[in-house]
């Protein structure tokens, strides 16, 4: 991995032009907040939309990204699945994949969980909680035992993903659900790491708190230099009788 | 779940027609040695085959099953997308899946993994020793700590799926390498095993162990009834402020 | 394992004799409550006590035990260690150990944990709302997707335990807390449920919900018959040049 | 953490003032040939043996140490459980712990796994062949997919130990066993590397791959700054009704 990871945050870039509530929080886009929570550590982040030719994730786009961050939510069947399949496989390839929010639901995490991804959801601005599950966990660095998100779009559980492979954080609603909000996987060579919060109609990604746990998420996800495994038909190591 | 498991096992039943060598070790298919195996413990076992219409595979038929196991080897591509996405969504909702050997190139198994679930591979008759690694676990029941397959097809790492739920059995091969050959997962209610010993030119399923193996194997996966969740937009539970 | 699983519950039984409130609730023990609820199925159920000779878990009657459920809260310390090293190693061994509520700080689930067990906690009489977070799990069987516990003693995250091989049930607490209250383990061949819900001044072991998870963890932990391993000096299975 | 971890070696220092084979290949004791590995990138590396006062492991040692790697072979029943239990400590308060071959029986490592840690074990100079199976794991960075330990100590499975949170590595032996040589545990806050090459009797720390690994496990386990848990009674976040 270069030292500084290079980023390129992907974001469908609709709700921003089609409705005056989320321009006025977001006014460059999603895509532009989160770029600049992580520009601010000095890291190296590019943006894509899905409106750009090949929803701006060509070839030599990703050839450049050490780590994929995905927002999406009104627009997902729009992404094609050639995109998909080239995001997925190069995630197994060992690029990290940092899902947001509502990209729970977008084709390539599907793609890599192999699950439905449902869960409940409510739109009530209540308040959420994360409790930080694993404080030895990197994605955990200097972040408090819980913090509190003013106005937040509730999902609960039943979240129907494979057991993460480490579960970082829980959510509280004040609804009554509950939700594991920073699940890791590893799926080929790659990380991915999927975290709750964020909405387009709240300023979350402006908070403090947020942005710490985006920017460790990058630096967990980022690839490292092991092995290229070798696949199919292999000769023997030792003598066979 | 029923006392007695109702299962359904699958087989691409297309060597046997073709190569004689294998009509001789399995002459009314590798589907009926299997099955043999799971009706001498009681269970109630059926068969599929891929040149069946629906490949064996109808609504009607997975409505009865509680288990499908899954042979197929050399016409993987042959397996309808329609069929794969069916097999799929009723493991998520909760029939157990019991993959064989070649089976790990599956349709169904990469769909629900959401790797490429490729491996090292060589045809040499050498010897694989599978090594019990959890001894508590249900589907090591019977078994000893060690157990030799005389002549068996080597599958090596690194083997491309998620890293297991549980893991049962490893596999030390003549030739040098080393399997994971015994994979628990959990994908929605479904419970998923990948058992790596078998082959189409071995006697592989007439193996006292290997038996076991698969009987224990069923009776793991064989669905429970727990919730079915509801996803979607749900009420509070509490009163929001 | 028979099946009938033979079920020893373990309780200090102190609090039942020192404190009218328990002793209205629990008038003959809240062991006998909770054995109650599993002979209500079938089970075979015998019960143990601190103040008996070795605390009632002599090598004779561990040697009839499938299971054993432990509830201990004010008397933790006075659970001789020698004890707590026959009943890990029993575990180990492959005796199923289910461990109730205030037992995360009994001596011998920190000694099979390896950690401190701590937990934040509050007796506030607040509501606890149980979701079940792996719903195809067999711990889960019969059981809805959340359920309420009306008066609960508050425990919250961070649980200083190791990362649950399964995690069944997630808590949501009144008061703004999230708790990990199902977490499966295996320690040698020894199953390990631990299950948060459980106080000695609310009557919760008369819950159905509750009665149901006991019933389901019993039969889960319950030991199987998988290899006993060897273990020391080992002559080589192949020959070494 | 700091950037360059501070690592304390510590050694019981036996072997090589009693057995002149082994005081050849590490004349200065193992610890200094370890060490010399981490040196080497620049770790600040210091070092600590059994016949010290504490056995070097006094407080302030530890204040001053990110990393802690353990070798132990014929004396583990020498080391004070006072220190044993400062070492656990230690660990569950975040500080890395990288155990080696033989520390799998030191008291600390049992005392943090909760299990017999036992194995099978063989002295017969064969080959070991250590197989990357997670190649995007941070410990196989700049590692090949497979290399070859020309004369191993024998480690065979079963291996008495929970299953590990993420395994890196896997070996075959030419005596026909296989093991996970390579497993990551977090404990509390703490990081936990399991390595099983290495030996008293062979130059196993001087093989560059060998070295690697150790490298890469000093990075991995070094302590972050995620948050410090509070444990307790606990005020509610949210009105209680």
């Amino acid at each position: 991995m270069s030292t500084v990871p290079t980023v390129t945050v992907w974001n469908e870039f609709r709700h921003e032009k089609e409705n005056d509530d989320v321009a006025v929080i977001y006014p460059d886009g999603i895509h532009e907040t989160i770029a600049d929570g992580l520009r601010d550590v000095g890291y190296d982040v590019h943006t894509a939309t899905l409106d750009e030719p090949e929803h701006g994730l060509t070839e030599s786009v990703l050839d450049e990204t050490d780590v994929l961050a995905w927002w999406g939510h009104k627009a997902h069947d729009e992404v094609d699945d050639e995109i998909v399949e080239r995001v997925a496989g190069r995630v197994r390839d060992g690029m990290g994949f940092v899902v947001l929010h509502s990209g729970h639901y977008s084709k390539p995490f599907k793609r890599l969980m192999g699950t439905t991804c449902s869960l409940k959801w409510r739109e009530a601005g209540e308040t959420e909680r994360v409790w930080t599950v694993e404080p030895g966990h990197p994605i955990a660095d200097g972040l408090p035992e819980s913090f509190e998100v003013p106005r937040a779009e509730m999902y609960g559980e039943r979240f129907d993903v494979p057991a993460p492979d480490e579960l970082v954080f829980l959510s509280w609603f004040e609804g009554g659900e509950v939700f594991r909000s920073g699940c890791c996987y590893t799926r080929g060579k790659g990380r991915i790491f999927y975290f709750r919060p964020g909405h387009e109609t709240y300023p979350i990604y402006e908070q403090p708190e947020i942005r710490t746990v985006l920017v460790n998420a990058v630096d967990w996800a980022a690839p490292g230099d092991g092995p290229d495994p070798y696949f199919g038909n292999s000769d023997p190591l030792e003598d066979l009788e």
